[in-house]
């Protein structure tokens, strides 16, 4: 058997200011660079063309939401064709009329839009009122052609979850994003912050242990009110943790970006780690498929 | 809401001898010590009876089966009853000529037999050839009362996998006990030793992140060669790696033994932190039931 080649990722970690075009162009220079340093494959970070502007419920946001294909679709495709690279590109997907989502495009190399993610999983906590504006997922856990085989594309909030990372792996994915906005509250920083950073560095790696795949994560940093067009939310806002990295089909972290700079990762992504991980630790193969069914319930009440 | 109080947990990590009675006094003498310091539930780990015995396939082994209820069983569920305590009792099940299980006993404080875990996941792999000896459980997924709610066991290969811990959570565990056989083997060490424990630990927090709920894993020490009663498996043997640990909902390791000692851990279990952490990360109100079909499947091929 003859596995394809090792290929490399770039993941960007980047600060959103209050101008949408610019965090644009922001993002086209940083996966420009990428792709300048080698990376075939770039995953932007969750809703990067505007601060986190979910720390509170506001109509006149739906503003910011465009369609797919559309103009930020339009502009990452022309550089994916320029560069000969496949870009994921987060975006406020506008589908109709008060029907939105948080989405995921990817264009490819062709600078042809070759589908989407919709997030499936909606979070809504204080700060992160996602369930205002966005409508769950109906496009399951689709995986996209990339150099070495498939990718899958997950966002945030999916990322608490064992069993989107388990669905795109039997989809085929030996390599998963998760572009994400998570930060600490300023008030629980102290008290949880390492914990909540931990959990969630750890969760994602037992993504990649699991299902024998690389995992890739993009997040923002800076401290955000969510300021859009100078339009800022009320309160303390959120210090977004950075900490974008990769882990590989081990779980070993092999990039690993600061918490508070913007970053570029880069990272080799080798279909032949994964079909030697996968050999030795054949968790595949045991799988009891035939007592899983009630995963699809929402609770196993007692009798 | 007044939720229960809570409990005190005890984690037996032993070393294994040549002799199944002389082992499982010796479990008896760490769960009455465990009980003495406070606990009211214990368990032991995976197949404590024996030195681990599956390094090689040998027809003679079965001998050491029993039936459950069984001697073993017995010599617990006294110590249950006297003691007023819950004990997870792994044990080599004998469920008929040709039909064995690897199996946890669960006994109550009255010294009753209230249920049994039979492994689901079985793993077969060069020192690890379990498939040689257990039948893949049929009993699914249960949960047992303890004293402040209910708690699950599932057993080592099953701690690889993120759908028996989910299933076990939906079924109303607040605790789960993997009890675990897993070491390096001796010429493997030094290259993946240390990358492999950080896996192992790490899927098994993720459950907890994952489920909101306590993960508890008792493991055996000690460089075996699976000698039972004097017949010992040819080869280098495997050096079972300790680190027995218990993680809060959060994902913190709350109690963690050393590499190469028998120690008894002991942690609180505490139901009103379960509903803490679940109601500040709730992930079971945003599941995407209606999309996890596919989990039932063995693999989704391309089209």
């Amino acid at each position: 058997m003859s596995a394809p080649e090792p290929y490399r990722i770039g993941v960007v970690q980047m600060a959103c200011g209050p101008d949408p075009d610019a965090n644009t162009e922001t993002a086209v220079r940083r996966v420009e660079e990428a792709v300048d340093r080698g990376a075939s494959v770039v995953c932007l970070p969750e809703l990067f063309r505007t601060q986190y502007f979910c720390q509170r419920e506001d109509h006149a946001l739906f503003d910011e939401a465009e369609p797919i294909p559309g103009p930020t679709v339009d502009r990452f495709a022309e550089v994916a064709r320029r560069r000969r690279a496949t870009i994921f590109v987060p975006l406020f997907e506008r589908r109709s009329a008060g029907l939105y989502h948080n989405t995921t495009a990817v264009v490819d190399p062709e600078g042809h839009l070759i589908g989407r993610y919709r997030k499936m999983h909606i979070p809504d906590d204080p700060l992160y009122y996602e369930k205002f504006y966005f409508a769950p997922g109906d496009l399951g856990f689709p995986t996209f052609p990339v150099p070495g085989g498939r990718a899958g594309v997950l966002i945030c909030w999916d990322q608490w979850y064992p069993e989107p990372a388990r669905l795109e792996a039997l989809a085929g994915a030996e390599l998963l994003f998760y572009p994400t906005a998570i930060g600490w509250h300023p008030a629980e920083k102290e008290e949880f912050g390492k914990a909540q950073h931990d959990a969630w560095e750890t969760v994602q790696r037992a993504h990649a242990i699991e299902n024998g795949l690389y995992v890739a994560v993009p997040n923002r940093v800076g401290h955000e009110h969510g300021d859009v067009r100078g339009d800022r939310a009320e309160g303390p806002g959120i210090e977004f943790w950075g900490g974008s990295f990769v882990a590989d089909p081990f779980g070993r972290v092999i990039a690993k970006a600061s918490h508070d700079r913007e970053e570029i990762l880069l990272a080799e992504v080798d279909p032949r780690e994964v079909e030697t991980v996968r050999r030795h630790w054949p968790f595949l193969r045991d799988r009891r498929v035939d007592a899983y069914g009630a995963i699809a319930h929402r609770f196993i009440d007692p009798p």
